[in-house]
């Protein structure tokens, strides 16, 4: 046996507001060698820019790779993009994907790919933090990968938490997102309630403040949510995925999460409303589209 | 018209956990003379051994006082009490209910003692801050009877928020507990979701400290619900209470509430499970009750 190899040549497959992130700052750091691949041309041409180099196919990014990454949508894509990567494997390369997933799709992925090289790696926070290098990661797999994999989230990430298996870590990212977009929902009630109430919004922020009721959710957006503020920070679309990925993994564990659930079906509403591409805080919207008429 | 009196006769009706609490800090404090009545003996004793005096009758509690508080459980004591109270007040005695009641149960009560010297006192926290004079306190009346009260605010209380007219400060403490009980039960659902995915509790808590998910209710509670430590710092019969009357403001006024309804309906659960005299964190109960036995 030889010792685990350096990584140095890393393919990245899927460059949207995530990868992309995580593709420049990896192509601009010397240790690494970076081929990426994109169906989107000008999401290549962003990080051919910084250093990266544009690769023709999957076959062509991964084929060299010491690490192969992948920042995909949905959990098909994952699986059907390592069903074409694998093949091409070489024996030394590990795997690591950062896509929000199910933790069936992530063993089955782990499974194909195989277990001792395969690193779930879940990305928290935003595109901000993509772009600067400093991604909250919770990661789960097998722990020699996770190990060889030191240096890569030293370049992207913030802080590393390991959260066990492959299936731990996938379902702890989906439940971080069930729980702060179903704070936010309640947040939004709550919010519409006072102001119906004649509460002034300074009043309630720091009043809320003061209470069993203050989140992350509230520090973060509740100041856009009263500015009427709904720039895609996170979109309505992707939030309802997560949790939809998150109350489908529930169902199929036969566990019970009816609050979640209804939080979901608010970000469906605003789906259904047109708001899709707004920030979740678009909730609002749902809960009082009438506000600022009943406010005159 | 003469100055409005310095506040020095103080009637207390209603010694349970909150009242209880200010009742023995305002008897303490030299520049009041407390008489408190309550139909527990038990509950009038801990308060005359501190200082305070035992009204023979509620008439005899009120009919000298400068300010008449009042600590009951549900609306229509509140109701009920201040018809038998407002005969017997004097012309210059200003009322403060701290019960947590409803927006219209608050303003029924300040068109029958009179809106210039009705006060809506609604309490943050506890029974631990209530006994300690560290309460939060979310306040809302007339601006000179809440001027009138200042002494007795700093008294019993920590911070003083003035969220303008009672119906304002009754609907923003419903609100507060409607967010943080809501918030609680969906921290359960992913949790026992985590538990499940072999997410150990300690990944789970410092993880989760990292991302949009955390809350209050996460740095106070989640201790708890990870110990099976259901002692009853808030009862879930006094939340259900709670965010029923919240809910109920929201039907009235024609305002959407789904996820605390959600939320709501998991406290009705842990009663109907004969947990109602356990603190809210026993929602763990109800979201996963075999965990101890998946675990092993």
């Amino acid at each position: 046996m030889t010792q685990s190899p350096t990584i140095h040549r890393i393919a990245i497959i899927g460059l949207g507001k995530m990868g992309g992130g995580i593709a420049r700052n990896l192509a601009r750091d010397s240790r690494f060698d970076v081929r990426v691949f994109d169906l989107s041309a000008e999401a290549v041409a962003r990080c051919v820019e910084v250093g990266a180099t544009a690769a023709a196919s999957i076959p062509d990014a991964v084929s060299e790779a010491d690490l192969v990454v992948s920042s995909l949508p949905m959990p098909a894509h994952v699986r059907e993009t390592y069903v074409g990567v694998v093949p091409h494997l070489t024996e030394r390369a590990v795997v690591m994907d950062t896509s929000t997933i199910d933790p069936d799709t992530a063993r089955a992925v782990a499974d194909l790919v195989g277990e001792h090289r395969f690193v779930s790696c879940l990305l928290g926070k935003g595109p901000a933090q993509a772009e600067s290098g400093e991604l909250p990661l919770f990661v789960g797999g097998a722990s020699d990968a996770l190990d060889r994999l030191e240096p890569v989230f030293e370049c992207i990430g913030d802080t590393v938490h390991r959260l066990g298996t492959v299936e731990a870590a996938t379902a702890f990212k989906l439940v971080s997102n069930l729980i702060g977009m179903t704070n936010l929902a309640v947040l939004a009630e709550g919010y519409a309630l006072c102001r119906r109430a004649g509460v002034s919004n300074d009043a309630f922020t720091e009043s809320l403040a003061d209470t069993g009721a203050w989140s992350y959710q509230a520090e973060v957006r509740l100041p856009w949510m009263i500015a009427d503020d709904f720039d895609p920070r996170f979109p309505v679309s992707l939030g309802l995925k997560d949790l939809y990925l998150a109350l489908e993994m529930a169902a199929r564990w036969g566990m019970a999460a009816p609050v979640g659930a209804a939080g979901m079906s608010q970000l469906a509403s605003a789906v259904a409303n047109g708001h899709g591409d707004c920030d979740v805080d678009v909730i609002l919207e749902v809960v009082d589209p009438l506000r600022s008429a009943r406010d005159r």
